[in-house]
């Protein structure tokens, strides 16, 4: 079946049971999805799921978007979301838990058995950022002096309690991971062989503290499906799977991007009007004082307009100029930090490199515009004054956005703020000072 | 081992001998890594790989930058290059066989044995961001009537051509896809079972032309780590893995970005100022002239500026507030384009929502605006006229960075360039006509 563009509507003026009858055989992935964009109240969708089977439910809550799994953790009850919580892993009954408050976290956790209470309390305690965080205490490992079949019985027996197994890990007695045994080499494996003999050593791991994006350029650098975490003793402490990671590539590149659109994904969901305005003012807000700030500088130079207003007119094409050069080079210096096998050079050598091609551009569009305006006014005096800044801004922009990126990453800021309204605000200011400062020292030669 | 950081720089004076023997024994992808960041030439690349084992090499050789990658096609020679693509995976050998020009992929082509220059010629055939595009042909199927003993002996036998088994897939007949395997059922059952008999029927599957990030969205909506591919009539004709899909997921968020930065990440890489340079241009230049259209636009009204000087003074206000409202906006309605369980609603419906948000933010900074303005400049012709113009200019903005998308869509071209420089350009020249319009109709009334 080719499942590429299937989306299931329902009828959110059903009843419980028919619209549960008519999610019934569908994969749990697309009833969460149906559910999530059916636009049905908390109360509703806690009484269609309580028609589904409980561990069916269970997958249907973790595919759920965050806002609908909300609405349905208001509904349930403590007692009801335990029971729902053990039936998941534990990194998601973590996350189910972690959305709740701190009463009703209290109340659930009480209501679980002792050893999924432990796992969720462990996994709670890290960031949501890090491998930790992401990460799911379920998982197989067998001492280093352990046979195949012991390996397979494991298996057998985690089965139902481990969702996806790719790897068996093999620790030594104080739990320090010694080795890794993919499915596939237990399977072609001769019974009875000891599994220290055929396990792969070299086994790639992370530490529990890692930032997620650092574990993401660990698995798409080795090509992992699934990798072992660690503590600061390398005791084996849970492992991330490759569905986690999809997820994590994704939202950190998506976080870059509204991080430069001035907004956040969070409010593609959002249904009230004020709270994504909110979202959205303080880049808005920058956007404007920027703005003010240009025109005070602006009504600094007023003599200079009221000499010649043609002045005016260029302070767009500045502006433009300084932000899009900006956020080219930002940009750029960005996704060189970020990418795996990119550069982790110094300051020094980027600036170089970045100045070669401003230094290129300023020439080339310093002389486009020095043209056109001076064929347009037949003013050559404007014309080298409005070329000029134009050059200048250029190579001042393209320093901006290379030193930004660095400077921020020093002082622990994302980076990926360089390409956001703040530094182009900065650049429109500092464009439009270069420009008329150097206006107002050839003035006297304007006609 | 933690492997999160460990970085490895050859000496690029070193002889090829004691550099190979420096790499010995590290991880090919680190090999890879080191080569790529060594920034030596190709005639030394290829003696370091020639000293290494023809499996390691090409390993080495498939994980190395695209640019490196270059460098060692161009010295090596056809029969050279057989030798290596005859060693990789097939969606692998096609990539590197795809970078060569006409002449040296027909002489590679001609050096391989029928079976690899079958797959290679059938993966070449599909465009390279589609499914076909990063599938490998080989996989492991058997027909619907084999035991898991069969299947067991097919893994066994293709263990060494096909790298990453998760999967056995089964077909019937016709090589229709019937059901899947995964390695941990396979490893659980009874000898002697059918496979029919365990095998899930409810396979996850994709076509041939599916686009590269709808097959990304497919393997992220229901966690795969493999995919089986099919043609028209359904029958199996490769797999995907989970590797890949991750590399797409970045890539095509790291597109986004550069277009809406416009760059491209292909640039990291490059040495060559002119050519970087060449890259940027164009979106200098449609800024360039979206400035200059302004100058143009601001000459037409110079008797309001005449007038009343301080007009111009908040040029820089009314282009950064429909810049980045037009940016919040189509970025939004991209991302949720993209989103996996984002909208596909109607633009009226997305209108609407954005109208109200639009609406909220213009009164708002409309009147905060017109406050600063008039306590500024005592004159509250003008402060209404900016703050006006001002709220005008975002209900404006958020309606292009709606409909843009949209239409950008329909039209076939990637929704995306609805955030690039060309929609931030057009919202300058437009609200500075919308100001200066507004500014002109109260003239008389401004002192």
């Amino acid at each position: 079946m080719e499942r590429d563009e299937s989306r299931i509507s329902i009828d959110p003026l059903g009843s419980p049971e028919s619209v549960a009858a008519e999610l019934s055989g569908l994969h749990p992935v697309d009833v969460a999805d149906a559910l999530s964009r059916a636009g049905i109240d908390g109360e509703l969708l806690t009484k269609i799921l309580g028609e589904l089977d409980t561990e069916i439910a269970a997958e249907v809550i973790i595919n759920l978007d965050e806002h609908t799994l909300g609405d349905i953790l208001d509904v349930l009850d403590p007692p009801e979301i335990a029971e729902i919580a053990s039936e998941l892993e534990s990194d998601d009954a973590a996350d189910v838990v972690g959305l709740l408050d701190e009463d009703k976290k209290a109340h659930v956790l009480s209501q679980l058995d002792s050893d999924d209470r432990k796992a969720v309390l462990d996994l709670l305690q890290y960031t949501d950022e890090s491998a930790g965080g992401i990460m799911a205490s379920e998982l197989v490992y067998v001492n280093s002096d352990a046979s195949v079949d012991d390996a397979i019985a494991l298996i057998r027996a985690a089965a139902d309690e481990v969702e996806e197994i790719h790897n068996v890990y093999i620790t030594d007695r104080e739990r320090k991971l010694a080795g890794v045994l993919p499915l596939g080499t237990l399977l072609l494996a001769r019974k009875g062989t000891r599994v220290a003999e055929i396990m792969e050593e070299d086994v790639v791991s992370v530490s529990a503290e890692m930032d997620q994006e650092d574990v993401a350029n660990v698995f798409m650098k080795y090509d992992l499906v699934a990798i072992p975490v660690v503590d600061g003793e390398g005791m084996l402490v849970g492992r991330i799977t490759v569905d986690d990671i999809m997820d994590v590539i994704r939202d950190e590149a998506e976080e870059d991007i509204t991080l430069m659109a001035g907004t956040r994904d969070e409010e593609i969901h959002e249904d009230s009007t004020l709270r994504v305005s909110w979202i959205r003012l303080p880049w808005l807000v920058i956007g404007a004082l920027g703005g003010l700030a240009s025109a005070s500088v602006m009504s600094l130079y007023s003599f200079s307009f009221e000499k010649v207003l043609a002045l005016a007119f260029f302070i767009p094409v500045i502006t433009a100029m300084g932000g899009n050069v900006g956020l080219q080079t930002s940009t750029i210096i960005v996704r060189g930090m970020h990418a795996d096998g990119g550069f982790e050079s110094d300051v020094g050598s980027r600036l170089r490199r970045e100045w070669r091609i401003a230094i290129t551009n300023a020439v080339l569009l310093g002389i486009a515009v020095f043209l056109i305006v001076g064929l347009w006014l037949k003013d050559w005096v404007l014309a080298t004054i409005v070329g000029g800044a134009l050059g200048t801004v250029i190579l001042v922009a393209a320093t901006l956005g290379t030193i930004m990126p660095f400077t921020l990453r020093r002082l622990g800021v994302d980076p990926a703020v360089a390409q956001g309204p703040f530094v182009t605000t900065l650049n429109d200011v500092i464009g439009i000072l270069i420009y008329l400062g150097l206006a107002t020292l050839f003035l006297d030669m304007l006609s």
